[in-house]
């Protein structure tokens, strides 16, 4: 089945049928991309004001078989928001549609519009008392629509779940412009299949996402944070073991953090200022939030005795006030940075079964070993068995003496995560970046399904060609 | 497209492929369901002993278009596991298939066979030092795929979600026989479609599950429970709010009760002891489970004492040992088979928006004094939004003597619901018993999608057909 390009006839019909505003110029902001990897195309941006409008929109697309590349905050990582090949599309951006449409904070729930960025949605829910836990680096440019076609995770997710464990319901258009409205504030409603988990994490290539309700959270009545040196992967996967007998749901934030992240801030960021006088190999920044009644720098040190008394720790501080947790914050933060401005020749978003990490860990190096000689940075979310690991070159090399590596490293990593049951897809999702791995990586049953599934709702297969199934 | 039945000549083929030991007699047990509503049909019944022989089976049905019922414990409450009619069906037990294939409890993950039953998942996870948190009336006789298809919620979904919540990966094998490995033990995972929740909650109509990776939690220190005497349901969610701010994810269960309820156990089952000396009108059952450090007792006190001055409750008791746990929970328990002594008119599993319940209640009155004059028992899992709410009638007459009024109830409390905002199949499914009501109430693109999904994942329609949807 052929596609369409935009031309200019189809953009005629189309404005005849909304108004102006809903018109963008493609400006270069549209078809540029964080990673640098692709350049996107677009005959025309959209950004329709209302869920009619991008019902009107689908509905063109959907009759003129014009592909639609659903753009959110531009933030993605593996290329879901650039169309690069094919008939030119027609960008469709959320951006005017930005309402929080209402706050019931004795329901814990929010509705909102599917561009309200992150960081409103968490000013919204704090004006009510309340939290919005979804959290990530991009939270100030990154749209709840995108958050959800990519179910994206972030820091908070081994206590509060990911994206899609924080939505109840979906307003959403199909790619034939129908209409559903699905922003049901249930906790429990299993009336019919589940469509919702399904758009969620498809990366607009179901459906376009206008606007969801979502999970609010009480506000923890106090924080607290420590940063513990661990001598290996393995304490820590105990240590946070050890962590949940001691606080329950209570801990927020797991971080598994290698010296190399540290080597690179002081190397790339020297105003940095360093957490600790002798650089560890590993440590863990734990994030708490607990209910009335219990102090969290207590309950901190009371793990911290008992960790260091078990070996699982050999050093360790804990935030005495806001201004340091704030600080401890900042070091996991920076890294990515620091990891930039380094130059990684290859970085990989994968998960692996908790159990598995330690050995992955030293696996991985021995595999990478016998490709070159790198530095690896791997940290992330280790409650959540996320990893980001990443291959850097060895101080005085860059990134551009490995180009003729790159393939072969990221082949040997992925085919070790997969042997171990992990994911080679984590957190930032398929996009274009990942298609061949989720083909040579996919469970053949998953794929067959997948494709079934995309060719009954989205016949014409106008929605996000080339994202995540390969395109017609 | 037509089905066929499962003749002898389909039924001599499949005995070439299968070992003898698949083969049941189709006992009336096969044939009933809790409600006594309808009887099934089956040519034959299986009961396979591995996911490749599930395979085996939904290949030649899928070939031959011969209907196939998946069968778990039997006990589901909308006859999504009994056939009544159209072609004779082959039913398809998942009893053989009960190992715990593996306990991972560092990871806090454990895989079973669809045919455990949801009690010894319990003792499995308790075995390893966890909770496995699902928990329903029919524990004792519940097939872990069945609590998976239909999404089971019960008690503890406000602090642990419902069926769907507590799966990470499942075996399943698809309309045509294509098995799908999908037994991931992994908290993030975005490489592609999630087939997994798609799956889950769709009652066998897109495929049998042959095995699930369920999140296994950490077992609470310590627990406690308190009954706790509520002016009205207004007061019960605000009780509930103030619990939050008190507890965070503490609360394991936070049930709504009505007097309703203990005058039906003084009627039925005097036996019983009464919880209290004076019945009242409305009171809540909270559970607690706490992390080290807190004493449940105290909580539950401290959270009296502030609702008692804000006004929230009147009057209360907290558990002092486990018996005395044991027996508030008994109150809660019985309840039920109470309302079956009674003999219900009409019973409803319905969820409202939170803030909307206390509303509800009084419409819900309203509507059915103009029907004419019933006991209603409205109680339920208020912490999710979902009541059990069923009306019965007066003392010294019979459902019987309703029996004209029952189809006037169920459309009246569902178009209320509907009205509300709310769902008419909050727990148990949409099954064969709420086909209608999904058609009357279902928004119709969520339809359209559910239809197509359904035809591109089971073209053939043997998948327990004339469940969830109208059959071919």
């Amino acid at each position: 089945m052929t596609l369409n390009p935009a031309d200019p006839p189809f953009l005629t019909a189309l404005r005849a049928d909304l108004p102006e505003a809903a018109f963008r110029a493609p400006e270069p902001r549209y078809l540029e991309e964080p990673r640098g990897r692709w350049a996107g195309q677009a005959a025309a941006v959209l950004a329709p004001g209302s869920v009619e409008e991008v019902s009107t929109i689908l509905r063109h697309a959907h009759a003129a078989r014009v592909p639609v590349v659903p753009y959110g905050g531009g933030t993605g990582l593996v290329g879901g928001q650039i169309s690069a090949e094919g008939p030119t599309p027609l960008l469709l951006s959320l951006e005017r549609m930005r309402a929080i449409r209402s706050v019931h904070p004795e329901e814990n729930v929010m509705i909102a519009d599917a561009g309200v960025i992150l960081s409103d949605l968490h000013e919204a829910a704090e004006a009510a008392g309340r939290l919005f836990p979804l959290s990530i680096a991009a939270k100030g440019s990154a749209r709840l629509g995108g958050l959800l076609a990519t179910n994206a995770g972030g820091v908070n997710v081994l206590r509060y779940g990911n994206a899609r464990d924080l939505c109840l319901g979906l307003e959403a258009v199909l790619p034939d412009g129908q209409i559903w409205h699905g922003l049901r504030r249930l906790r429990k409603d299993n009336a019919g299949y589940d469509l919702r988990n399904l758009l969620i994490g498809s990366e607009g290539t179901l459906g376009v996402i206008t606007a969801a309700s979502l999970k609010l959270h009480p506000q923890p009545a106090g924080e607290g944070t420590a940063l513990m040196v661990v001598p290996d992967p393995r304490a820590a996967l105990s240590l946070l073991a050890l962590a949940r007998m001691h606080l329950g749901e209570g801990i927020s934030a797991f971080e598994l953090l290698h010296r190399a992240g540290l080597e690179f801030l002081a190397e790339t960021m020297p105003e940095t200022r360093q957490p600790f006088d002798t650089m560890p190999d590993w440590f863990v920044l734990i994030d708490i939030g607990l209910a009335r009644g219990l102090d969290p720098a207590t309950a901190l040190e009371t793990l911290f005795a008992e960790a260091l008394e078990a070996g699982l720790v050999s050093d360790g501080m804990i935030a005495q006030s806001e201004a340091q947790r704030a600080a401890f914050w900042t070091v996991r933060e920076t890294i990515p940075e620091a990891n930039r401005r380094i130059g990684s020749v290859s970085s990989h978003d994968v998960s692996l079964p908790l159990g598995a990490i330690p050995d992955f860990i030293v696996k991985g190096a021995e595999v990478l070993a016998g490709i070159g000689d790198f530095r690896i940075n791997c940290f992330g979310h280790l409650g959540d068995g996320n990893l980001h690991y990443n291959v850097f070159p060895v101080a005085g090399r860059s990134r551009a003496d490995h180009l003729d590596d790159r393939d072969r490293i990221k082949r040997a990593v992925h085919d070790l995560v997969h042997e171990m049951g992990g994911s080679v897809a984590a957190e930032h999702g398929v996009g274009r970046l990942k298609v061949e791995d989720l083909e040579r990586y996919g469970d053949p049953a998953h794929l067959a399904a997948m494709r079934a599934i995309k060719a009954a709702l989205d016949p014409a297969g106008i929605m996000n060609p080339g994202a995540v199934l390969r395109g017609p």
